[in-house]
């Protein structure tokens, strides 16, 4: 690959960082330079340096498009001087998603979105991705009315130290936990996926209610999922339209262990939901770590990226 | 208590036995025979040496409430016979919840039912009975018109074996299972949990739907909850008529961890449920092997005997 771009991934030694740099190798880019804070600057990942990442070295204009897989504050500091130096900028922090203007993508549901952006691009929440993966076609088929969504989330969506304190807990200690901060009504996690599902769906009106819990699961989230629909939709056709949507495998019984390490979101358990008129329900179980952030911010980089080939 | 009635508690090894026995000699139960499989019998727990659960055994009329703790086709051998020596038999395995004119009972719910009995009273699923707990106040309130529960069991509800596992599992291949037979459509975890919250609540047709899932949690289930009534019922009225429920504690963020070892149900994150007119959304957690077995079995069998002795 002769014209391959510059990618750089700022926070590569994190858990999402890691496997944006293994999924990075496996699609043959070369062309990586790898930021951390200044502690790691200087290590070594595999064959990459690590830089560290200052204002300075992310706005040098020689990257063609930053990942960034850090907190919200240091997005918020360090994403403007990528974009001053001329990258496109896709952040998997919530620092950007919801700003109007700045397009929020799962390439499968609003990938046109992905050629408005003004340098900055957002990757949207774990498990806003899989749900908007899920119910992109059978909102196209039959109407979301409603969605509510319970959530079975693994510890890696808290981080690698929080993957470290689950390997270190006793068995008989674990317990499901709600490690996020807290408005009186919602978790800021859940208000997330309502909105950002919102956005991404483009159906700002939407009724959507998540409640979201963290598992004893080292990698992979799962969602317990109740539609209803304006137009009636049987199990049958909703799992032939889910069979027949980008990045969707239909299993019988999706779980973490299944998703983890494939691109797909597994959805299964898909039958009617007896309490209502035209109500499903279903399950999904997706890799947190790749589409439900480095996976799809690649995604969302290529997209770009190949549009700005054609251009040129 | 020179008049103790003399309890038997069959199936004294498992996971809900042992609890039985703990919950037993708290209660200043002196009067107990413990019955196991002949592998088991003649050794001892504690201050009881286990007896072998034969037919002859159980029918000997010298045990007012046997307190059966055994698997499903285990206890239809062998509960008639412990009722054709005149005891009465709180069964825990799903054998008799169904069956006409078999109490199903839960104590706070439908304990009236508890002397209706013939020799046989069934206790519910261990997600029916903190779930039947909890909607029971806000179902008198307001009347339920819909229900919509995805559980969160943990292993414990698989029995000793389950916990073994879990014990020996490294922490990254912890999953979530669905270890429960399949009809094509429902668990029969979750035909259960519908049919069981009907006959409890007696209401037949409230219509009511599952998504049952196994956490790698030792003990405690959750439960994420929604509900919806036919009068309007804000969430600050349903956590007044929670808090002053039977056996119901209000706690803001309810856990497995936080529910292990007490007797309450823990119920919390009551909140509106924003999708349609009048929905609310909470969240439960429990203890399966004391209120969602052991504890409510005994209660059960604390009603009968109760009523016995106010009738002598």
């Amino acid at each position: 690959m002769a014209e391959q771009p510059s990618i750089g991934v700022v926070g590569a030694t994190g858990a999402v960082g890691t496997v944006t740099l293994d999924l990075l190798r496996a699609r043959g880019y070369e062309n990586v330079r790898i930021f951390a804070s200044a502690r790691s600057a200087g290590k070594q990942l595999g064959e990459w340096t690590i830089e560290e990442a200052t204002p300075d070295a992310l706005s040098r204009g020689d990257v063609d498009v930053f990942l960034f897989s850090v907190g919200t504050s240091a997005s918020r500091e360090l994403v403007p001087h990528a974009v001053r130096g001329g990258a496109v900028a896709v952040d998997k922090s919530s620092a950007y998603r919801l700003e109007p203007g700045i397009p929020l993508v799962v390439p499968e549901v609003n990938g046109g979105r992905a050629l408005e952006h003004d340098g900055i691009l957002a990757n949207p929440n774990c498990c806003a991705i899989p749900l908007t993966v899920a119910l992109k076609p059978l909102h196209d088929a039959a109407g979301l009315v409603r969605v509510r969504v319970a959530t079975y989330q693994s510890v890696s969506g808290a981080g690698a130290q929080a993957m470290e304190r689950l390997r270190n807990e006793p068995q008989d200690e674990h317990d499901l936990r709600m490690d996020w901060s807290f408005d009186g009504v919602e978790f800021e996690e859940e208000e997330k996926l309502r909105l950002e599902t919102q956005k991404i769906m483009e159906l700002p009106d939407l009724p959507i209610q998540a409640t979201c819990v963290r598992v004893p699961v080292m990698v992979g989230h799962a969602e317990a999922i109740w539609i209803e629909t304006e137009d009636d939709l049987s199990p049958d056709r909703a799992r032939e339209l889910l069979a027949g949507a980008p990045s969707v495998r239909v299993e019988d019984f999706p779980s973490p262990g299944k998703a983890k390490g494939i691109d797909e979101v597994l959805v299964g358990r898909v039958r009617r939901d007896p309490t209502v008129e035209h109500g499903l329900a279903l399950f999904l179980a997706s890799d947190n770590l790749r589409k439900g952030a480095a996976l799809n911010a690649i995604q969302i980089a290529e997209l770009v990226l190949q549009r700005e080939r054609a251009a040129a």
